[in-house]
């Protein structure tokens, strides 16, 4: 369906030779001026063709009634008039052989039916001609290096543009603006920015995948309203990932007001937003919480990792007690752990007459003023074998005395030998001198200590690796199986042949023919427990429709009766499809394993104690499924509940472990595309070394995929 | 015990005539060198006496060999010395009559026991001449209104010292120099910081009263490591709550290592952090997440208050998608109601042909690049009654065109009528000019989007009324009743009975002689719980001292024989002090009330559910003992496993009223000095109009207070 390959689209979209300006205005001031104000100040080298069928020259350069009339050629085509008639210039520019297409005007996706018409018009242009689509709804596309500044963005207005080494995809247009300028303040610059609109052309993913080999890339912003591209994201993820490029990103949604307006504003589905913060976290992106983390932490990202023979956790050393304190409060809160001194370090420091305080933060009061017991203490502290990463907090020396503040620090850095500690700093007061110098020394430095502490907390938290050696595929028996299956909710006891191919554990069950009588011997050791397997009966103990706790024959032939006749008053003529009769078991505990499809983030497995305290506290662990047990085991650990059944107050333990097996086993099921939902609830958790037992299973299966 | 009445104490802590720095230093650059070159900087009009007996003159002033020689009398001494010599200096200071004296020395409480008893000393000094002690391990005070920069802190070394109308007060003496150093990058100025040090003269309370009526300051600023002098810090936040002046502070210690850290470092206690949190909020002091709002908050604090005949809601215009909804999402995500757009603005507004978006983000797009459509805009919506607050998020115009951006806020808040809502601003990108321009025009505007959330947060989040109609005090019969108890841990019987005296509920029952045989009538109607009271059985059910369900008076007489043997075997020898025999009760659910003396933050009240759920998810309400019913409603409303008891999914509702009665009644043991601890677990909670029965108390009294 593409035309053409990725190296080719890049240049086009960030490098063209050629741009052409559709509707491009002549007056200044006006929005639709901007990009052409833009290109001509910034002095970029490539061809720029207003087209415009009212004018003939536009800002000393001819125009062009149509894309299609440009002898030699279009590389780039930034469509600015309204969205009727940014089709038909669509529609020219693919005859023109346009390769990169962006478009400012808004009435797609998000404004209604006639909309949404539309888009499906612009989508099959795109399908067609394999033109890379950036919007609708898109401010435009800076490439700070090429000067290429193709915007309606104001914020572009700026007389300095500062160049950088990060890219930022932005949902919303306003973003790039906001990155620009704030990014500008932090001493940070960016080599691209897109503003990605509504993305009925390419998604963040599409576009990152052609940004991975930029060679002035070094990492990623996302600023994310919703995700439209997950396969894409997913493919952009582990390409960064394989660069060693961070990416990190901004989602709106966390709130249920937040989670509203992107579905109002970009006509986006919008899924829960646990999910999609598990699915990121999944694939490797990072998450940050405070605005301000997305510009300062991707720069520290790309260029610093924990040493991997060194311990996880973080050294602070102060020359203040109580700003170090705030940081190592921060930092905890934030789950680092805090290294404190090793006695080989204390006795050598302590030995060259440094105090260095009683608590685990480093605290060396004035010694710090003083380059040569300073430089000494980082030197000694980033070669110890205790510290992870060495943090540095600065005092005012940092404001007064940038030099004396900031030499020992990266005097030390440089003169460090092979895997000693990456050192980083926190001057508490406003010092954007020490911060340059820091920058520039290859110390990464922060300007909040909330930043400071995200950053931090990210570094150590590496992206989950997925155990490829692991067959995650659904077992053949299991798939069979579903495909056999009619659209529905499935009764209890097919869903439960489904999980029991997976391999989870069902009781010892017999399903009887309500036609026949009992049989002498049942294949079911007593007690038992009876149901009545009905699609008409879906609450069983409404209906009088389950028995517990039957001790013989005598007792289940009493049972079914009473069963019957509840069912009947209950529900006259429903449907009996068998009697199920399950040995009854009891554990220490139960749990509830789930499979469920999120519109935005897709397949999601979760796992839950269950219960009405789960739905208080919404106490459960969710991601993307399938996952390998590793993760398995990292989701049962993240229930606080569970913690009643691994040896809470000298509670005997439960078989947690056989219950990762079930959840692994469970999450398989996200490859059958017609499975759209699954559950096992409950699932009993047996002692240590017995097993988990499924009670009771329900699937909902979809049309054929 | 004060000679000085406050007034004059304020005016020699911020104003003195006189201040003699002792053993300061005349090599410039020495920290003991900086008062004395901060003063003579600043242009201090007072007089500055150098004490230092090793020089007869120091930078062109005569040099005192001690304080008691300087004629005329001085009203404030900076003490530069070590500790020992610092206390010499002290005694000499209260014989020369100083009214203020400030320690920069460590080497007191936060060192061993030696530190200890120079604390001493020094408090036995203050205590007997009324001089008001700043510290020690004091940076000093500073006064900018008055030129008074009476610090060693680096910092002050800045030319120009931004005057303001907030006073710091900081445990941390390094944090007065950051928060001059950020708070000018912001535009803030501060009219007093005062490095409080360890506080063994003066707390954060004390020196907070003396400042309430200085006519230069509006607000307040805490950093606080712990807290010493709650009497004192209530006063003040009373205080300050009647002149209409905010109290903000950032407290460190959220986390273990923090508070840990607290403890090494200041060698002071710790007390909960939820505690003391509670604490703070009770008495209306506000207490801020992001270092940044320390700064932030205040200013705006001090000038908006919420208008009483408006919502609780705050409105949002913006004139860009993307970033007007991330606003949203970080208010919401604080519990800040989002009020959108009412149809009659609506309607107003779309007349004059303003886009307004269509969810509750007012997002009018390019017309707010309009002075006419954004001030009609802002206009229409501060006058509109559905709105409580309005917000104005803007663009890129913040940054290139501030009187375009700032001009139709500023004009449409000074146009607008009388109790319009209080309007604030936002600024998306960097745009310090903007800010500058809000400010001055009346607007409060904020730098990140997280502080700007947190401080309209707390705009709405009113410091809770205390009901001082209610008699709080600890009933008289229930005071009687403590006074003849013993110290130490009572049986449940005497604590029960106190808790009756409160007015709570016991169910019936009778306390039998283990000597005599059973009555034939028990005053107790079947069924019945029987327990052996016995303070050397402290866990019943292990020592099978319980027995449940007793349906007759045959039942009773065996499970009293059972009750003895097995009790008899579980401990030898017990002492059997009666037979608690009480009448069995059924609920719908259980609580626990309890009282704790907290280190720092004093007597707290906790209500939960009780038992391991509540352990796991520490799902509890905790406030300052002891509250009123409204405090104790909205205590119960805050505990999330109260919802099973207040009509969740259609269950009988609990009597959550009754409990609430419940825990204001016990609530009010916080009067008694004697009691340490007391707990009733569990409460039973009856259905609505049923009240609640108590089934098990525990005080712990200590000795006489």
């Amino acid at each position: 369906m593409t035309r053409y390959d990725d190296a080719t689209l890049r240049k086009a979209l960030i490098a063209p030779d050629s741009v052409a300006l559709v509707g491009v205005s002549g007056s200044a001031g006006k929005l639709t001026a901007r990009p052409l104000e833009f290109l001509q100040r910034s002095g970029w080298q490539g061809q720029i063709y207003p087209v415009n069928p009212t004018r003939n020259e536009i800002a000393g350069l001819k125009a062009y009634k149509r894309v299609s009339d440009i002898p030699g050629g279009v590389d780039h085509a930034y469509i600015l008039v309204n969205a009727e008639p940014a089709l038909e210039a669509l529609e020219d520019c693919a005859k023109a052989g346009v390769k990169v297409v962006s478009i400012l005007a808004d009435g797609f996706a998000e404004s209604g039916a006639e909309g949404l018409e539309r888009q499906k018009r612009l989508m099959q242009i795109a399908e067609a001609t394999g033109i890379l689509i950036v919007g609708p709804n898109s401010t435009g596309v800076v490439a700070t290096t090429q000067d290429f500044i193709c915007t309606t963005n104001a914020a572009f207005g700026a007389r300095d543009i500062a160049k950088g080494r990060l890219a930022v995809l932005s949902q919303s247009g306003s973003v790039i603006g906001t990155m620009l300028s704030r990014g500008q303040a932090h001493g940070t610059g960016f080599s691209v920015l897109i503003s990605t609109g509504n993305e009925a052309g390419a998604g963040v993913g599409r576009l990152g995948q052609l940004l991975l080999d930029d060679p002035e890339t070094d990492g990623f912003i996302l600023f994310l309203e919703t995700l439209r591209d997950r396969a894409e994201l997913v493919d952009f993820a582990r390409g960064a990932h394989a660069r060693g490029k961070p990416i990190v990103a901004y989602m709106i949604g966390r709130s249920a007001e937040g989670q509203a307006l992107s579905v109002s504003h970009t006509g986006a589905l919008t899924g829960s937003a646990r999910s999609v913060s598990a699915f990121l976290r999944s694939i490797g992106i990072r998450e940050v919480e405070a605005f301000e983390t997305l510009i300062a932490a991707p720069r520290t990202l790309s260029r610093v990792t924990p040493v991997p023979s060194r311990p996880h956790a973080v050294t602070v050393v102060s020359t203040t007690g109580g700003g170090g304190a705030m940081v190592v409060d921060q930092l905890a809160l934030r789950g680092v752990p805090i290294a404190g001194i090793s006695e080989t370090s204390r006795a050598s420091l302590s030995a060259q007459g440094i105090p260095l305080g009683h608590g685990k933060l480093v605290d060396v009061t004035l010694a710090g003023a003083r380059y040569d017991a300073m430089k000494a203490v980082i030197a000694t502290l980033s070669a110890d074998p205790d510290t992870g990463m060495l943090l540095v907090v600065i005092g005012s020396s940092a404001q007064f005395n940038p030099e004396l503040a900031v030499a020992p620090i990266v005097d030390a850095r440089s003169e460090a030998g092979p895997n000693t500690a990456p050192i980083l700093a926190f001057p508490l007061p406003h010092a954007p001198e020490s911060l340059a110098m820091l920058d520039a020394g290859g110390v990464p430095a922060f300007r909040s200590v909330e930043t400071c502490a995200e950053t931090i907390a990210m570094l150590f938290d590496a992206p989950p690796k997925t155990d490829t050696s692991v067959d995650m595929t659904l077992p053949r028996s299991a798939a069979k199986l579903i495909d056999t299956l009619g659209a529905g909710i499935q009764d209890e006891v097919t869903s439960a042949r489904v999980m029991q191919e997976l391999g989870v554990t069902a009781p010892a069950s017999v399903v009887l023919d309500p036609k026949m009588s009992l049989p002498e011997d049942i294949p079911v050791p007593f007690p038992v427990v009876a149901k009545l397997v009905s699609s008409d009966l879906p609450h069983k103990t409404e209906a009088g429709a389950i028995h517990v706790g039957i001790k013989d024959r005598a007792e289940l032939i009493a049972a079914i009766a009473a069963m019957k006749t509840a069912a009947q008053a209950h529900r006259p003529g429903y449907r009996l499809a068998g009697i199920l009769v399950q040995q009854m078991c009891t554990g220490l505990g139960e749990a509830l394993i789930g499979i469920t499809r999120d519109p935005v983030a897709g397949p999601m497995i979760t796992v839950a104690m269950g219960g009405v305290m789960t739905e208080i506290y919404r106490d459960s662990a969710v991601r993307p499924a399938p996952v390998d047990l590793a993760a398995a085991r990292a989701m049962i650990a993240e229930v606080k509940g569970f913690a009643l059944l691994s040896g809470y107050r000298n509670r005997p333990k439960g078989d947690l472990d056989a219950l990762a097996h079930a959840v692994t086993a469970v999450s398989r099921l996200a490859n059958s595309g017609r499975i759209e939902e699954a559950e096992i609830n409950p699932i009993l958790v047996r002692p240590e070394g017995e097993g988990v037992v499924m009670l009771d299973a329900l699937l909902h299966v979809g049309r054929d995929s």
